[in-house]
């Protein structure tokens, strides 16, 4: 999963069916095949931050996209979501929410905090596919990033 | 070009030709049928906040995606960008950085000031044709608003 090339997706997600349709996807579509995935808020933040078991990480690149489910254990994704785009460093990297949550507050609230995208998971999981394999054409092919 | 029903996209561009094509990418895959376009910042500005000729936008809904060039008459693209994000209410309208500038600092000013997405015009017609079709369906489809 990881290595010494440039990751292309952080993926933060702790439901295991959803992580793993979600790299099927992009793997499938040859869309990525450097994904590094953290199953909470606080692992996320120590990749992000170059901390705790990522203290190596320091002079790596930083991943194109991350993409942040919202109810995730420990730290959630409101408050990772918060902590990146307020730091004047990190708040350049896109943050795609990717949830399943449809509440007006948390879109809201999201877009306050300064999100770069909300996409709400479809249920149906031939959808499901789609929207992830849109979304890693849009952010790894068609966005620049400094 | 406006008109009761919701105004789908916003378009920034002072280039006739960029606009001529844009539109008809929008509009030959039926991705955007309501568009406004304004040639310069200051208007784009009086647009957003409903003032000057925009007056009586007041009630109507928020554009779903703001296309914005950078280099444009009267108030640069980064002016409007950064007024749009330091705004507690506009903030939430997404907005894509569309430009032939592939600058360094374009892209890490953008990212500063909270841009949602940057994206290079293709210089290939057909190229930029494909782009504007997948960041149409991207930000009118599987992105969501408030």
């Amino acid at each position: 999963m990881n290595g010494s090339s440039q990751i292309e997706i952080l993926l933060v997600e702790d439901n295991p069916n959803d992580v793993e349709l979600t790299l099927r996807a992009l793997k499938k579509n040859n869309i990525a095949n450097n994904i590094v995935v953290v199953p909470d808020g606080e692992e996320a933040l120590e990749f992000i931050f170059a901390k705790g078991k990522y203290v190596s990480r320091v002079d790596e690149k930083e991943p194109r996209v991350i993409l942040l489910d919202l109810k995730l254990p420990k730290v959630s994704g409101l408050e990772v979501l918060e902590i990146i785009k307020k730091d004047p460093v990190k708040r350049k990297i896109p943050v795609v929410v990717l949830t399943s949550s449809k509440e007006e507050n948390d879109i809201i609230e999201s877009y306050r905090l300064g999100v770069n995208s909300y996409i709400v998971k479809p249920v149906d999981f031939e959808k499901f596919v789609d929207a992830v394999r849109e979304l890693g054409l849009y952010w790894l092919l068609l966005n620049q990033i400094p």
